[in-house]
Order: structure tokens, then C-alpha cells, then sequence
């Protein structure tokens, strides 16, 4: 067999939020303020320059305790996988050791994101085993930026709730979406194949 | 700054996949030798214990040179977002040192997968930039052996159609539906949170 070093994910934190990360005081009791969190997240993503304004994390459902947070990285791991709500479900389960967050062995854990999930991270949901979904902004908040959300179908809340998923829609939406507008303001890329998120 | 080691990819192939990447003959010029090939990537997998029957890879249109090739890893990586089509375009896009595979500086790109995508890598291909879809079984083959493909829309092919995607559908179909039905002939894992893909 030929040797063959793995690549480094593109989930892979930039040094600034895996600092954000372990100085996080922990728990967040509150779905305001894990919520308020992940904003935090999304704007220091845009102040720091290493990608698009969109910001997320899973907590244990019950207790708040952060378990991992994601961030926009597609421009700057070149892989357009990379969205807040893909590395946070990926650093989550990389933590845990389980594919499934929602494993009989592990506590209900759920994703808090500061905008509603495009096509791919709406289908990405129900694979990883989180039990709830929070969201910020609407996708036609991210599309009046001029990104492209892709195509859900029209009752995802429901196809995730009939797999057990829970969704809360519009918590902090206002202070979501002014991280968007300051992000267009600011002559942040929308990037992408055809102005696609 | 905290120092901080960037973990593996979660679509690192395993050491099989890497011999025959680099192994096999190039260009690959008919579809159905390229379906032919990622079929043959999916009984591997399974084969080698690596992950479930599914296999994908990512071909220059026009030339079928060979850019990147993808198997499931799921199980191996711990990371629900290890599809097959997951980890062909992200390693594509790691070969070519860009997120958008349609970039105008590239040729176009296209994605020939043994079995029609979930409802996650439906959402992945428009940011991914391949040009057109090349699919063996449908999902309603995987979902007759026990997997969940999730809740894509209505009129998918339609909706990446509409992006400037082509799809093709049933290409070597009863081949790609072998794969699957031996996989769960001889006990292989349905796994996730509800027999999820």
C-alpha cells in the first residue's frame, strides 16, 4: 500500500475561534443567549476575514453545554462543503467519537445556527442525530444579500420534525440579520458558481 | 493564539481507494465505464470493510479524466457527512485547489455516483460546481434495502436543472442495485439514528 497522509478537514477551526471556543464560559443556559453566541460568531467570522457571515454550534439539548461551533470556511478551505452548520455537526461528532449525536449512549444535543439551514445542511439535519434545530435569520434574509439558499422542499420544518427534529425559527432574527446587511455593506464576496452561498 | 493541529479530513480515502486512484487507467471516455468504475469503488468498499455500498468519483466532462474519487466513510470517520458524493467533491476540490468546480478558469466537471444522491449531497452539488449528474441506483433502491435518503424536493432534477446541472438517471441501474442488495445479503450495516443513509 502507498502512504498517504491525510488532509487537514475543512471543517478545521481557524485560530481565532478555537480560542473563542475554549474561553467560552460554559454552559448557556438560555436559547437567547446560545443564540446571541453564534451571531457572536458569525460577525467575528466576517471581523476576522475568514469567511461568510453565518455562525453556529451544538450544545447538549438539556444542560447547554457547548459541545462544538462551526463557521463559514468555504473560501478559505477551498471546499464549498464547508458551511457553519456542516463544521459544527462535524466537530461535534469528532468530539464525541459518534457518527450519531443522537446515540442512545449520549445525551440529545441540538444545533443552534444564526441562519436557517440552506439545501445540503437541511439534508445533513436527520444523518447527524441532533434532536432540535434554532435559527436566526430566515433564508430570505441570506437571499436578500444575494446568496443562494438552494432548493428545500417547501415543508422542511415538517420533514424534520416527522424524523424527530424540533425547529425554532426567528429567535434574535433582527440581530442576525444585521450581521448579514453589515456584511454586504462592508462589500463582503458573495461567492460561488452563480452568487451561491 | 492556542496552537491548534488541524484534524484529518472526514473524507480522507482509505489506503484501497488511494492504490486504485492512482492506479487506474486515465481517462476514463464512456459513462458507462465511469459508472462502471464507481460501481465498482462501492463493492470495494464494502469489500474492505471501510464504509457502506456506495461510490462516487468526480471526471473532468469532456476528457473523463479522472479528478477525485469518494466512498463512503461514515462508520470509518466518524462524520455523518462521509457520502460518497460528500467526499469525491470535496477531494476534487482539494485536488484543484478550488471550492467552485465550475470556476471559469477550469474545465467542467462532472459527478457520476453508483446510487442517486440524499437529500444532503442533492443540496451539496449546486455549491459544488459540477456541470452535470451521472446516477446508477435510484434512491428508492437504497431505500428498499433499509436506507434513509431523506426528503429531497419533489421535482429535484428539476430544481438543479434550473442551476445548469443535466441529470441522468438509471445508468447501469441493475449493476449499482447488485451492490447494494449483496451488501445487505451479507449483514452489512444499516446504520445512523433510524437506519439512516
Amino acid at each position: 500500500m502507498i502512504s498517504h497522509r491525510s488532509p487537514s478537514s475543512p471543517f478545521a477551526l481557524p485560530s481565532w475561534a478555537v480560542c473563542r471556543l475554549q474561553s467560552q464560559k460554559n454552559p448557556i443556559t438560555t436559547d437567547q443567549a446560545r443564540m446571541g453566541f453564534v451571531i457572536e460568531l458569525a460577525a467575528a467570522n466576517v471581523e476576522e476575514g475568514t469567511g461568510g457571515p453565518f455562525g453556529a454550534a451544538v450544545f447538549e439539548r438539556r444542560t447547554g453545554q457547548l459541545v462544538a461551533i462551526g463557521v463559514n470556511l468555504v473560501e478559505s478551505t477551498r471546499c464549498s462543503h464547508a458551511h457553519a452548520e456542516m463544521a459544527a455537526l462535524a466537530n461535534a461528532q469528532r468530539t464525541l467519537g459518534n457518527f450519531n449525536l443522537g446515540a442512545d449512549s449520549l445525551p440529545q444535543h441540538e444545533l443552534v445556527t444564526s441562519c436557517e439551514p440552506c439545501a445540503m445542511c437541511y439534508g445533513a439535519i436527520p444523518w447527524s442525530g441532533v434532536r432540535r434545530v434554532v435559527c436566526g435569520a430566515r433564508a430570505s434574509d441570506a437571499e436578500a444579500i444575494g446568496f443562494d439558499e438552494g432548493a428545500k422542499p417547501k415543508q422542511w420544518v415538517r420533514e424534520l420534525n416527522k424524523r424527530g427534529i424540533s425547529v425554532v425559527r426567528d429567535l434574535c432574527r433582527q440581530e442576525a440579520v444585521a450581521v448579514l446587511q453589515h456584511y454586504k455593506a462592508t462589500g463582503g464576496a458573495i461567492y460561488g458558481t452563480s452568487r451561491m452561498r
